[in-house]
């Protein structure tokens, strides 16, 4: 590996000879002097060449003897283009008068890697499927850089969090024999000797099989996949699922206090790392969440939001995006909190495999708001397999597409529960971002498999 | 959460009431005493309770009152069937006769979460494939929980690794317009409006395009696919691919280099927390490799091969399996190691993105050997876009399939590298297993797409 120092490691060390490398942001190009903005991955630093212009024959002083190699490194950064990669070779001087960090690189050698053509496809201020289909730029913008630095913490938090309490890591398949959530929304693979396979919607199935077999407490990170065919701000057909599952619970409560115990320790863990920067770049100031975080039954929250004055249009007795916001717009005002977990579904608007309270028929499950906005469905499943098929057949699901599922609980099984949540979901709305397609590194729509 | 305790906490508490949960291994239903062995994700315990038979109405001694509860507890655990998942409330004892861990607990009370059918359709020592069929059942053996542990701890190895190096970690789409390997075992989701998405083999062209999004070390843990119809103990239609890719490297060597250190601290990691269980349950002593590894370029790997006696039959240059293990036995032999870094393939055996040393003509790669087993490719990619589409062109790949590539290196690129390291062969040499569907949480093949 080459001596090559990060640009954040500048201002700590002394003056004298140093090596960066990174691509060129932007040049100023003057008759006498040459300067250039190098970026690398860490920050950006002001790189300066006194410029060595080729003599005028026709001038009238007479023509001194000239550097060629000067006069060739003052052609190179004349023609340097915005993003061509390279390394220079130079010396480190601090000053305080230069305002990008108060030290300067004067260049010695520049060793192009590879040029950038010209003319730059996007801007800054680009539209976001103009982005989108020069995502390798785009993702070249410091805020845009931070968007994935935040959720390596953010994962990292999380995995820590759960492997310090013992939990196993599965990586459940994603090509599947049958649909784990729905019929609908699900693509299919042709696989070996005409047969077909099906893409995961959720690690659902396979997760609450790590609780008949004995694991416990698992968490899954992985992509899961719907042929939504909608364009929202908070859909795609391919995304980042959190999802943990844990046995021996008492209700989708226990359930619950893991997962605010979770975001409370990773939204402090981003906060440490990167609340500065993100209060820079996005003018967002993390808010670590108190626990527990405020729990609501949906009736009651119905309630809440018609009394605000919003009247829920959906009959079936849920919210509609409305009412997720005005309800979390209620729990600010009343507890100064942006998450919320509303929790007693009817059964009607929940998975079959829901558990439902022996007394009031309602799930136990809860959905979690974070600014106005679902990012998970938690509950308690129903272990025992006769309630189980009974469930599903209520639903209409024809148990001959389940029964491998239905064989999990036919040999013993603890009582369990887990969540799933949407990583961009959480991200976009942690800073303060207007669609999933901003915090993914590369979004997967019905229009939109590229680059 | 119920007071429930784990059974690996029983040894550090003191005489008195427990409550413990799990499933029925054993069953000893005595005349006069009943002993249950429970296991739970950290142990087995030994229940016991003193039997209460139904008094026999014939007896010639007079029937005394019997207790009803203790009656009907001695039924309940006479009809238990192995898999049944319970909680018992009892007391616990410290006995140091007793095998199991030195300590028992007395039956107070006795929940069954979900029974168990009587007839387990698998034992210990069922065929692989059968093992398979119930793999929900298989995973309850304590080896193959012990393999998801030490999964669940290389993996958080790696990424500490990284995280604390300051890489980012991506999800990279697993749809895509294109191949991304080769149009060859490539499977195919008809997609929104009779398009057509390819299920990724391998994150290669994203991960590189981290590299010109200037994000400097990336790394991703995520399943990759390939319609691989061969039944090999190697090979998987989905697999767990653990990538990694960085740049300003100066040769293939620094990605090795960075590789090797990072499976030396997460060996160091497994060894420390599951050394002694997988001695136990695997006959295994774990092996902290030594850095460096050794490296032998291809062609001197293979005339020590031929020097030993077996002649390749491959015409085009590469090692054939068997010759991986001599090359692998060799080094044993001569440096004491179970890794080697094969390096310098010639280009007609390599992809067309590795990079080309000008001297040789050789490609800038390695194939990394663990236990005479290929467990990743790595290599310095060609970042310069003139030569990478020659390459492309001299392998017959046509140009507009590649195109939204290649236009990631024609606004400027770093010189990077990276390797993809297949974590299931990792695990099964790591654990002396024989195949990767050991070790697999749910193998996926030509004929298995099911639990």
């Amino acid at each position: 590996m080459s001596e090559r120092v990060l640009v954040q490691q500048l201002q700590g060390l002394a003056d004298g000879p140093v090596t960066v490398s990174g691509w060129v942001e932007t040049v100023r190009d003057q008759k006498k002097v040459q300067f250039v903005i190098l970026r690398d991955e860490t920050g950006a630093v002001q790189l300066v060449n006194p410029a060595t212009r080729p003599a005028d024959p026709s001038a009238a002083e007479p023509v001194e003897a000239q550097d060629a190699a000067a006069l060739a490194l003052t052609d190179t950064i004349s023609n340097l283009s915005t993003g061509t990669f390279l390394t220079v070779q130079g010396d480190l001087k601090h000053d305080e008068r230069v305002k990008l960090g108060g030290v300067e690189i004067k260049i010695g050698t520049l060793d192009i890697a590879a040029a950038a053509l010209p003319e730059t496809p996007i801007a800054a201020d680009s539209g976001l499927d103009k982005r989108m289909d020069w995502r390798f730029l785009d993702l070249r913008q410091r805020r845009n850089n931070l968007i994935f630095r935040v959720q390596t913490t953010l994962e990292h938090a999380f995995r820590s969090y759960w492997i310090e309490r013992d939990y196993i890591e599965v990586h459940s398949p994603k090509l599947m024999a049958s649909a784990s959530e729905s019929n609908a929304e699900l693509f299919e693979v042709p696989y070996f000797e005409e047969k077909t396979a099906y893409l995961a919607q959720s690690p659902q199935f396979f997760k609450q099989m790590a609780q008949v077999a004995g694991f416990g407490k698992i968490f899954e990170i992985a992509p899961a996949f719907r042929a939504d065919p909608s364009f929202t701000s908070r859909h795609a057909t391919e995304f980042t699922s959190v999802d943990a599952e844990i046995s021996w619970i008492d209700s989708h409560l226990d359930v619950a206090a893991m997962q605010e115990e979770l975001l409370h320790t990773a939204f402090q863990a981003v906060k440490h790392k990167h609340g500065d920067e993100i209060e820079e770049l996005f003018g967002i100031e993390v808010q670590v969440p108190r626990i527990p975080f405020p729990r609501i039954p949906l009736a009651e929250a119905r309630e809440i939001v018609k009394a605000r004055g919003y009247d829920i249009p959906r009959t079936d007795g849920d919210l509609d995006p409305e009412g997720e916001r005005q309800i979390s717009a209620h729990v600010l005002e009343t507890y100064g909190h942006e998450f919320v977990f509303i929790t007693d579904y009817h059964p009607e608007i929940r998975a079959f495999y829901h558990m439902r309270d022996e007394e009031t028929g309602l799930t136990k499950s809860y959905d979690l708001l974070f600014k106005g906005v679902e990012i998970t469905t938690g509950a308690q499943r129903e272990h025992r397999v006769d309630v189980l098929m009974e469930q599903a057949k209520e639903k209409g699901l024809l148990p001959e597409h389940l029964d491998f599922y239905f064989d999990f609980f036919r040999y013993g099984a603890p009582p369990h529960g887990g969540f799933g949540m949407g990583l961009a979901r959480v991200l976009m709305l942690l800073l303060g971002q207007d669609s999933i397609r901003e915090v993914t590194y590369l979004f997967r729509g019905p229009t939109r498999l590229a680059p």
